[in-house]
């Protein structure tokens, strides 16, 4: 395998994603555009081999991952991208090939997100493959979407459906006998097996519901943590209590079935992380509306509870109204 | 000691650091805000510790390097920086000393250059830390001093003096009997030493010279990857031959006495890297002008050659018009 130097490498995998303003990737700086009346609403995440992603996962869902979970963070802010840096730390024993399908990975999800590449760094490291992305997107002045926002009064939504990658996960992970991702793996066919760890791979950014956050949301964020972590973090940031109905909470054929076949899966699905679902808060008089504006976008949205009056810790409950504790609220990655 | 939460950690030590828009690091994005008549300038950078710095390096001098890269970055494109993003990979063994140190040092730093923390990301890494930062700043509309500006009948001026930072990396590292590390820590005064030991650690970006350049320059970059190189990069940018006088180069007194002490210290000079001085082009006519405007500013300027026509790589020659070649053109952290 031939060692392309770092300018060889930016010029023949890089250039091609780039965007007005990143210069062909041969400037020190890039510049980024929009609007007088918008404002600028920017996001940094970084990912580490073997901590947010395993060393073998297929590079191009790497690539989609590091911008995907950067513009899971845009679409809770109900911002529209514009465009991201990527700062890549290699380890020695890169090679072209990896390098290829890694870029090939990031131009189609950027493509597909109409989110180029601005500029960026590539440097060596002795540890394992790093990336940080920060992206860029756009609101109307002063229209960024809050975590501080709920108010008592709002009910609290979800998109999509919660848990499969955490399951998904859980089936990647090498899995003792009787562990969940044994009891996963003998009990789910093959087809719902692939879905969920599909979800770990490659997130799928709620950029469609921007529309519908930015009419009707008070507050918000992207649940990457895991739900319950994250709506205590939700609801902390913004002054209040709340209570959600875990019985409520939306899964997938593969989620439910999960949940049906051991019970350790529920306690997965709401705190396992990386949904990259979004958690809003909208005032109950304009649930309705809200609703049908994520219907027309194609984004299925589901109430799973209130935002309360008060500052203690929302009580997760289930269908009988018994409150429900987890040994850990969130999964972190630190 | 005591392990801090993520979540903890960012509120004791960061978020004093968060200006407005950083919404105090309690929010997923932070907002970046400028006039109507600017535009946005980003750059980013990455440092690997053991690669860009010594992993003893002190960890406030760590954290103005990581910020102090950017800016110089910000500094050669004439623009006002106005914040930044850090993303933090830590590895295991962080102490909350260390950490409160680096935080220190991120502070005093952005404190100085009126640039403040507008968010960020911390992870855990099983590698080395790593950083990277993202810089902000403004430039009026269209002005953003470009590397590929550069025309013939240019003069090329570099700042400051070069070659400080690459001779206090041979004071740093593990000397061999008969290096350059040895000639030099034998045959220079302490206090001389110390100057390219500071240079190497502490970049000085020049970000007082950007009236000077915004009222005069055609283009210019930072001074990153060694002299020689970067004039290669910028005069290749522009589609420009040119010519540079080695014997025009400036010199700290350090670095003069390093030149007469060791014939090999002028090509670590030249090709060295880290000097984080700007480089520009600048009309002839208008070049008495600019030297004004930097000595009003009180940044050193020195014309080191001309940009000439044509596509052939740069010429580098001493005072009697010989040409000299290097091994490297550069030195490169890839």
């Amino acid at each position: 395998v031939s060692r392309l130097s770092e300018d060889d490498l930016i010029a023949t995998l890089f250039a091609p994603i780039a965007g007005p303003g990143g210069f062909g990737l041969r400037d020190d700086a890039a510049i980024v555009a929009h609007a007088p009346d918008e404002e600028l609403v920017v996001t940094v995440d970084a990912l580490v081999s073997g901590v947010h992603f395993f060393p073998d996962d297929p590079p191009d869902a790497i690539a989609a991952k590091a911008l995907g979970v950067n513009l899971s963070d845009l679409a809770a802010k109900a911002a529209q991208p514009t465009g991201f840096l990527l700062s890549l730390a290699l380890p020695a024993n890169w090679t072209a090939e990896w390098l290829e399908v890694f870029a090939r990975g990031l131009r189609e999800e950027a493509d597909r997100q109409a989110c180029p590449l601005l500029g960026g760094d590539t440097v060596k490291t002795t540890g394992p493959l790093t990336l940080s992305v920060t992206a860029f997107g756009t609101v109307p002045r002063g229209r960024m979407l809050p975590r501080t926002g709920a108010r008592p009064g709002d009910a609290i939504y979800v998109s999509g459906t919660i848990g499969d990658s955490a399951l998904g996960l859980q089936l990647l992970l090498p899995h003792d006998t009787g562990s969940l991702g044994a009891v996963l793996a003998a009990g789910l066919d093959a087809e719902l097996q692939e879905a969920l760890r599909q979800r770990y791979l490659r997130p799928q950014p709620r950029l469609a519901l921007r529309a519908a956050l930015q009419a009707h949301a008070d507050g918000g964020m992207d649940v990457s943590d895991g739900l319950v972590g994250d709506v205590t973090k939700m609801l902390k940031a913004s002054g209040t209590a709340g209570r959600v109905d875990l019985s409520c909470i939306p899964l997938s054929d593969a989620g439910r079935k999960a949940t049906a076949l051991d019970a350790r899966a529920l306690s997965i699905v709401v705190t396992g992380g990386d949904d990259y679902e979004i958690l809003a808060a909208i005032p109950r008089a304009r649930a309705s509306e809200f609703e049908k504006m994520a219907e027309r976008a194609g984004v299925p949205v589901t109430r799973i509870g209130n935002v309360l009056d008060g500052t203690t810790a929302p009580v997760f409950h289930d269908a009988e109204g018994r409150t429900v504790t987890f040994d850990r609220g969130s999964f972190s990655h630190f």
